[in-house]
């Protein structure tokens, strides 16, 4: 964490424990650095587990081992490694990731696909086996560990932890949800990965807990970017140790069901959210709202276009309420929309209407929102019902000097 | 021009006229500056035209305008304005441009559709239809100007007159090729226009003449990219006028149609990488060669995906061999890509091979080349016969500043 923390940076909350998981932290020396880079968390048996990984085709070997080992939805142990992400590293890669889980699953007494890994780091140079196998061995004797020692563990070059927590009442029980993350901030050559790990004392089925974790995806993880480039290793994994005691959660039509979903898309968005407030250089959060789309693929794909589009996120970073950019990022978004029928809002003011601009609209209020920290621009395609909303932060010379000025 | 030159900008070639067209330029006062910024071109009757026009779901009026024309295949007359791009206007916009197009025609006795129009500058302001008609006036009057007066007119914030000549031999006549083109640059709220102008004195008929454009275009135009956000206004039209006396080219059964094609590929390969060389802030050229792809297709949109890839650029502009970021845009493109397969190269040096880093290769040879001007970016997926060359520059501080420091 040598960069200076964001602006936009949230303190870690008062997170609570969750039953059935517990933390602890080491150094396993990835990198010569003093702090500590490899977290450990224990599960109990009985621990469902549910993950999302990476949509891209040159994953990491760790993305690789958490994608085979999913389907069985159970976990007892998670590791990850900071400092190097043993991303595009062939066999050696695959054997570092075999030998983790072997270590640990010898030590505990499990499957070594009960065993979860994540790497974040340098990419391109394997992951020292010697290294990870000490630090196992270390942190298995290692004092339990807090939140924030495991979220600022897993961090690279993140300025800030980063953690959420919310509860809910499923078959009349009170239940956890605590998640830490790591997000983009790179030091060249590490790339921009993001972690996140959610914990949950509730009981529920690991097939459900999959569809659970999907659908919050989709409304939360899949809905930022901070430079539209997309990680080797990027994986969010969600445990549920079933200490709450609860009746185990198997479909919407169980009692609490829909009130968990909730909490837990809740808790993504949280998490997601302070990923773009550590975006690199970030100076503005930026909401993205956008409705009367032909579907909600469609608005989101719109919103995407215009969340990664250069111009828009310089003129946020400009403090420059340039709607043309906004109908630009619309017009290449590939995705139906009707120059005569769109509008476009910064914060509660409209700029421009039906296609035009709003003649002699009153530019204070924007100018005031626009020198804010947080920034909203909406857009009405007047096509359809379907809308979006996804989140973003301004490109600014910050970005040029984290990833331009420093050499690898 | 207010920005310094651009590093990468070239000398205007010497280039010569073309028969059957003629040039002038005057002021219309488009916006309060002193220069020319209405650019008119008179074309011989018989003269046919070709063109294609941006992408973006949301165009200007010019473009609307131009789509129409174009299958009618005949020109008598182009009409280009700087300082304002008349997008995103309305019926006012349109009204602009039916106005440019009557005015023309009734001038030199034409319908209004031989009257090609283009604009670029300023987004969402309607084209002052009074300074038009006098601009055209006026330019009726002028003298005839040059290749280099019509290049620095259609300008806004390019840093240097675009423009370039090739010749052909067509049916045992030597027929001349020339083009001029205005690119990326911009100080907020103008929106970057790509428009492009090609003359020929060849005679082609105009369905041919669209054909052999939209596949030169295919592999120019359409292979550059400064931040992968597309404009508005983007135009391309090509103008023959038949007076090199040539029988008219109909097909590529006819003699000397391949030399053509190949000499008007040529003259937009020119164009287009002028374009990325006054991309802006930009420092370096860079060239990426994906090949081994599964389809041609497929290597263009993983090239595309390195180019448009911020982290990929800033590494460039630090000097940076960070092929990792490499491997992540092929990684995020969503084409058929094996991680163990894919090699890379800086250069003429292999950084990669086989999904993994070649151990000890000659980083000095790397280093220099990175230290020029001109990059390359070799990719071998190693799946197939596709392959695909697209050009970009570099994202630097320069960039941020034009784009956010400069409020509109």
């Amino acid at each position: 964490m040598s960069e200076p923390i964001s602006p936009l940076a949230s303190p870690f909350p008062d997170m609570p424990a969750v039953a059935g998981a517990r933390l602890a932290v080491t150094r396993a020396g990835y990198k010569a650095w003093e702090r500590t880079d490899l977290t450990y968390a224990a599960l109990d048996a009985g621990t469902t587990v549910a993950g999302v990984t990476t949509q891209s085709k040159c994953p990491s070997p760790e993305v690789e081992w958490c994608r085979k080992a999913l389907p069985l939805g159970q976990a007892r142990a998670l590791v990850v490694n900071a400092g190097n992400s043993n991303a595009f590293t062939g066999n050696r890669g695959r054997a570092a990731v075999e030998a983790i889980a072997a270590r640990v699953a010898g030590h505990i007494g499990c499957e070594p696909s009960d065993v979860f890994v994540a790497s974040t780091g340098v990419i391109g140079v394997p992951l020292p086996i010697d290294k990870a196998e000490a630090g196992i061995d270390a942190v298995l004797q290692a004092p339990q560990a807090g939140w924030r020692d495991a979220a600022e563990t897993i961090g690279t070059t993140d300025t800030f932890p980063k953690g959420a927590t919310t509860r809910a009442v499923v078959d009349g029980r009170t239940v956890t949800l605590v998640g830490i993350i790591k997000g983009s901030g790179m030091i060249a050559p590490d790339m921009a990965t993001m972690l996140g790990f959610i914990f949950t004392d509730a009981a529920i089925e690991a097939p459900f807990l999959q569809a659970m974790l999907e659908a919050a995806n989709r409304e939360t993880f899949s809905c930022i970017t901070v430079d539209g480039d997309t990680s080797t290793s990027d994986t969010v994994l969600a445990f549920a140790t079933g200490k709450a005691g609860n009746n185990p959660l198997a479909s919407f039509d169980d009692a609490g069901a829909d009130a968990f979903q909730a909490a837990l898309t809740d808790l993504c968005r949280q998490l997601a959210q302070l990923v773009v407030r550590d975006g690199e250089g970030a100076s503005k959060f930026i909401q993205i709202s956008v409705e009367g789309a032909t579907g909600d693929a469609s608005a989101h794909r719109i919103a995407m276009s215009i969340a990664n589009s250069p111009l828009v996120k310089t003129a946020i970073a400009g403090e420059d309420a340039n709607w043309g950019r906004v109908v630009m990022a619309v017009g290449k978004a590939g995705e139906p929309a009707e120059r005569d029928l769109l509008s476009i809002r910064f914060g509660n003011v409209q700029v421009a209407r039906h296609g035009l601009a709003v003649e002699g609209f009153d530019e204070a209020p924007v100018a005031a929102h626009l020198k804010g920290q947080d920034i909203e621009i909406g857009v009405d395609l007047g096509l359809g019902e379907g809308r979006a909303t996804v989140w973003t932060c301004d490109l600014t010379h910050g970005y040029i000097s984290i990833n331009a000025d420093y050499r690898s």
